[in-house]
């Protein structure tokens, strides 16, 4: 895996989704994962769209992080043509707290599915994204593999630190409190 | 209006829909309006759905009726590639009551309407293609807009019928009972 | 179609409604359609409403476009007394985020269609009147029906320069990053 | 008040409604309530429907009370037509287990309220139709009152009775069961 | 009817719902009822909550008024120890915009009705209780009936005028517009 | 503890809800825990309902277990007349899937909790009442506590049994598969 | 029950849920029940949340109150491996308004139980502690029961006042308004 | 990649759910991928769950599948243990239709991916799985990436069968129709 070629792709019906996606962006580069970033719209360029799924894999990509919302309809219509796993975050619009994305991209019939993660979940996307090179059986994926499990483990450290900073401020508490 | 040639096109993602679908075919036949029916999966067979979509307006479609279910792609996706209007079925499938299906398919961007019926009503697509088609300033238009008014018409034959029927039904009811 | 004359009508029941259904009335500018709008209560004024519906299509008006919240009957009851297409927007209002509006409006039973769009979705409202108006078989629709074609590749076009303007925004980007 | 002239008009959209709105006439017939029942289609008759709003209260009727499913516009659009008290029973439809008929019956616009009963909750609607005759002044209301008291101490001795019931039943129960 | 002597009480569970209950003292005030209103709680003063509702109708009131949200338990307690009609609010807390509140109260169990108005509806309540008050046959209440009327008919009145003014500000719109 | 003294009181707003609640006894039978059942409708008999609240402490019950439907009052009204804990049974009824009740218990406003499970999850409201007792400090609470910790590790060894069984009956399954 | 050891153990999956669940330990402070407070993750930490459960009663804990949002494990997690009883708190997060961590938390499977409180509701959750606590049979447990008694009857002391504060800034309200 | 050791480990909470999970199992049968089955529950068997999770990738695994009802856990749980790829299997149980799975499973905390497919949508956990293994660089991922290409292309054939089959049976129909 040269670390110049993207492997991951992330993209969105519209910039405006960019705020969310970007958190998919970052969790790779946490990670050492080189990835491009595109606006690519179902609905607005529906034959460039197919076009992007249909060369990701010959381009290089190994996973596609989809991100839309409303009628959400890019992650489905990229999995359906491509083999790679596709990864779909449903963006919140203005309504409904982003339960029609959720449905819109969760929901695949048989035969095409699309790796669905929490609503604004794009973190988790690029997370997701991580794990699967990191199921790869070469070393590079094993180093990813292994990038990840600290990854983990820094987030029980992280988690550790909270609870003694919470024990803390609460030692000064009312009487009868011992935590 | 050459009346045999096809001027609604209706589709669907699996012929699993067509006991759903088959009453805008009905209610299309009952108006005079000639029609085609086809299975046409925007999942699993993308690129010949955006050709169908493509292609309509010149093959002499004027509208498109597309039942869909679950992760309902298939109406906005030939949305997107028509000038046409299309008019989207939320099919039902065995989980969520066909809400899933409602909002995959109404909650269109901005720039790519649907025009979306009931939970399983194709039978109101079907009108709907009708009473498009019938806003048409042409005399075969204002034809059709005029077996329109005569449907309505029977409509409120049935329930008067309907209501006649009932009020006989309860006429040798229980005491105190008038109507 | 003399262009001075609607032949689309916006209703609302309330001129509270008009600051969502506005943007019918842009989409409709952008596109040439005439239109009419006004206020016309299914709740506060229902006879008038019917009235409304009544004397729509011999005034000319080929579709009508209505928003209405909560139990949002005012589209309902227009398709009841028209035979032309009604296009129905629910209104969100301050609870609910619009799914009330939404299933008042498009679960209509069958014989009467109302054709939806997404919550808050006037926007979509006007395209879909010109798309309706589009799919008449003379000259003048002829050439709405090429205005939509041009508009949606209008989408398309700002579509790629979004795509542009991220892809040259995130170029200085941290190191890895290849988009 | 003349026991054979109805005060109490049940209405309801179509004859299938009519094995959930006949609780309703049922309660009606217990505590000596004259009604009259029919069939009033907002969306197949909407003049008619109006028509009958408009006489209800001439006629003598009291409370009207409208069963609808889907969008349900008929309980809502009767009260703006009437003065009298219109109290709404949502008819579960296919699907959506009555949610949809719910949200349109009882999220009415400011100014124009229906009394909303639950789900395929005729019985109730009834119940609250004597409840409201029974508010009245004269002696005739005050004797429905108390009838209602009547039925109110029927209810609590039946459950009562089950209780005791379910106390029987389980005395010869498990080793270590008291009650 | 004595204008002195309330008819109608406004009961909540807390203060904190006056606010919203509020708008049915101000909709009976407009129409010249006579009200009380109190704070009754069911959860936090069960006892006194079923002394208000066994002493209303003695007292001399005719329907009573309920508000309360969450696991909303006021308004069908109170039905539950009264003959007199119940009018349930549901009032939105901070969570599930009302939907729990709505619930909670008119999915009564067969026997005991709540007439429930939309969600924070507590306008529409006071209307209600008024047509509930006007569906009596003492002169007294014939008065009511008519200033009801009175009232729809400034609802039109209203709605005429908005209508107007929409069509007024729009005169000077961008050509082709014609309302 | 006196075993033969009961020391949970199920109690249930109908015996049609018995069927649901049955499973709260059978719970409290294997774990040797006495309880008495009996029908307690809120809506139905309130007074008593309150009475059987405010004597149960001082009855020698020391847990309630309610179940109720739709608008679900009992444990929430039982919970605001005893100190004791409550826990509450979201019966599903007909429509709605028991969301209604589930809203209609947990939701209770500060100051009176009710210990919620889930729809028709009485089994586990026995077993919640088991642990309650069992969260005691005399020798018989430790006791019973004991027989929830065998309790728990039966639950361990019958799923480790059903994985076994599983990879018994696929061992003969298609080449390639392993377990 | 020495007051200086905690009885209850409150946890959360991050300090950024303490704003929520410090009402928990505000309510346990009130009745003087002694109480630690911790972070203890289920996704971030799994070895040691299922440690602290596993421990929790021979360090003498007696009562758990989790509270997590989202896909909210902890509550359960936590009831799978301690007999005690645990307490579940919906902690909202920024979409659904705590509806995913309500039933994540209250749909527990038979077997193992968690008594779920309100979305938000920790102040609910630990009076619910208090409740259990107070179920015990000792001396101590009886004096915490009384202090719960004693908190009820402040409750109905604080609706009493507001009642009579509304009463009276009622007082110089419009003619006829008597309350 | 020896086809004879699991790299997939399929996975459910009881055996009760392997109706639903077996189509997991068909899918990798189909496309050559070998894996193991198992009953691993989250809140039965806590820590051999644990175990499983963290012993899946040195015991050769690369993709885990977890299927779980309700308060579905074991997805999440897993993934909290491992850096491999979880996919979860939403499994619908007797009541709110896999709602509650859904987002107990999909709404997992950034840092803590879980891979969701659509409720009860174990055939596409299957293919998603083999979808993540192809999107390895070796050469027995890049054939089973090509086995998925071909496995797309039939779904492709067998759609446009089903459209012939359409409008074969169709054919004869009433005249006017087309297709």
């Amino acid at each position: 895996m040269a670390t110049t070629t993207p492997v991951v792709g992330i993209v969105m019906g519209s910039d405006s989704d960019w705020p969310t996606m970007e958190a998919a962006a970052t969790a790779l580069d946490e990670l050492g994962v080189p990835y491009e970033a595109d606006v690519v719209s179902a609905h607005r360029m529906p034959v460039e769209m197919i076009e992007y799924g249909r060369s990701a894999s010959s381009r290089g990509l190994r996973v596609i992080i989809a991100g839309a919302g409303g009628a959400a309809h890019l992650p489905g219509m990229l999995a359906a043509v491509t083999p790679l796993p596709v990864i779909g975050v449903p963006v919140p619009l203005r309504y409904l707290d982003g339960m029609d994305s959720l449905l819109s991209i969760v929901q695949m019939p048989a035969g095409v599915p699309v790796a669905t993660v929490s609503i604004g979940g794009a973190r988790n996307a690029g997370l997701l994204a991580a794990r699967i090179l990191g199921a790869g059986t070469t070393d590079e994926d094993a180093a990813l593999r292994t990038r990840m499990e600290a990854f983990q483990a820094d987030l029980a450290e992280v988690a550790h630190a909270k609870g003694a900073a919470l024990r803390a401020r609460r030692a000064g508490g009312p009487t009868g409190f011992t935590a």
